[in-house]
């Protein structure tokens, strides 16, 4: 019997008019469709294809065992995340070599800083795996904000919220044009770092963009001390312009 | 009489089906559809939507005055770029006041350093621009190596091979992964900037990205001294992995 294929599927931002019309051609003919989320919620990428997903689908929801109740560098937690990724690939790996295709959604674009790669890693030697890229959460609120993030030479740099003060500020001062994501409860830290940078007052965060309750302002507009994790921060590059 | 809208279409990275689902009902509704390109070529842009438009749709191509023949950094470049600008951008606002939109064709996203920006500027403040984004170059160039770009914390730094040495090597060393992009000529001086900063090993390189023709090698094993324009380089975060 012919094996299927692993679909890693970008869903882009959270817009379903800014998914691919693959990734719409995927899931509107899908059979199998496979996602994380956290117990008890609905999972932020089933959300996202609400609505497109063949009625006879088979649904097959990954619930995450821990998310914030072990420290990430406690040697529990990758103990316990491991487990749980053999186990959805388990699952996953005897579908495909039965001959089906399994779709596993994913927010934002699998290979950028995506959960899908932690099954990836494991299925691309064993079973066929096809991963579509779609438009990052970045990509998204630079356009929120109306102007770009880019010209000419600029320098960008991606940068999470979850680094250390100093390797912050150090890469800040750097780049001309700054992305921050995963900030949540690091976000005076994030400023603090914008500050040293010289860069606090070019800064913006978007909140939510292209989902419903997107909102933009200048990041000293805001004055909450944690953020969303939808939340992205942005410094425009300056580059040069005819 | 009511204004028409500007559509800043982002195309994606090449491949009709990586376009978005907006994209597409944009691009096969359109009445008047506005694209850079060389002179006497067909625009890469307006390849990519080739079979889309609908048969009455009216074309407006804009040819570059100069590409190369004036070096970027003579006046005369800036003064010739910015009269074209305003050829276009005049002919594009007398069909938005007239009541008629405009979808202008843009590879990737017109965000990011994408030639759009240059019309963007000069329409935003006269009448209504709506930017569409779309899937990078960058993504569908580490999508086709088949490994993730970024891990956990991983800074993620983005360059144009256009920079000098020096810059290049001190951004290469600070970031964990690294695209560069605008790489044509300057291929030697990117290679010898991953050596210096110790990340020649890791480098791959991705020629046209999503593309008919598409390679994806080490860039090691690439013998030329010069690269297409649709080049990417690419080098892999090693980020934290349960």
């Amino acid at each position: 019997m012919s094996k299927g294929t692993v679909y890693g599927l970008g869903l882009g931002p959270g817009d379903p008019e800014l998914m691919t019309v693959k990734a719409h051609r995927l899931l509107t003919s899908g059979k199998h469709v496979a996602f994380f989320r956290k117990e008890g919620r609905p999972g932020r990428s089933r959300k996202i294809v609400e609505g497109l997903l063949p009625e006879a689908v088979i649904e097959f929801p990954m619930e995450y065992p821990v998310t914030t109740e072990i420290p990430l560098d406690d040697p529990r937690y990758n103990q316990v995340m491991a487990e749980f990724y053999e186990d959805c690939t388990a699952h996953i790996r005897q579908l495909v070599e039965a001959g089906e295709d399994v779709v596993v959604l994913c927010e934002g674009d699998p290979f950028f800083y995506g959960s899908f790669m932690h099954l990836y890693t494991r299925l691309k030697d064993v079973v066929p795996v096809e991963v579509v890229p779609a438009i990052t959460g970045m990509s998204a609120s630079w356009t929120a904000t109306g102007a770009p993030i880019t010209w000419g030479d600029d320098v960008l740099s991606v940068l999470m919220g979850t680094l250390d003060a100093q390797t912050l500020t150090a890469r800040m001062r750097d780049a001309d044009a700054i992305v921050v994501m995963k900030i949540g409860r690091h976000l005076e830290k994030v400023r603090q770092a914008l500050r040293d940078a010289g860069k606090y007052d070019r800064a913006w965060i978007v909140q939510f963009a292209s989902m419903e309750g997107q909102t933009v302002q200048k990041l000293s507009d805001l004055e909450s001390k944690a953020t969303p994790y939808f939340s992205i921060v942005i410094v425009h590059g300056q580059g040069r312009r005819p």
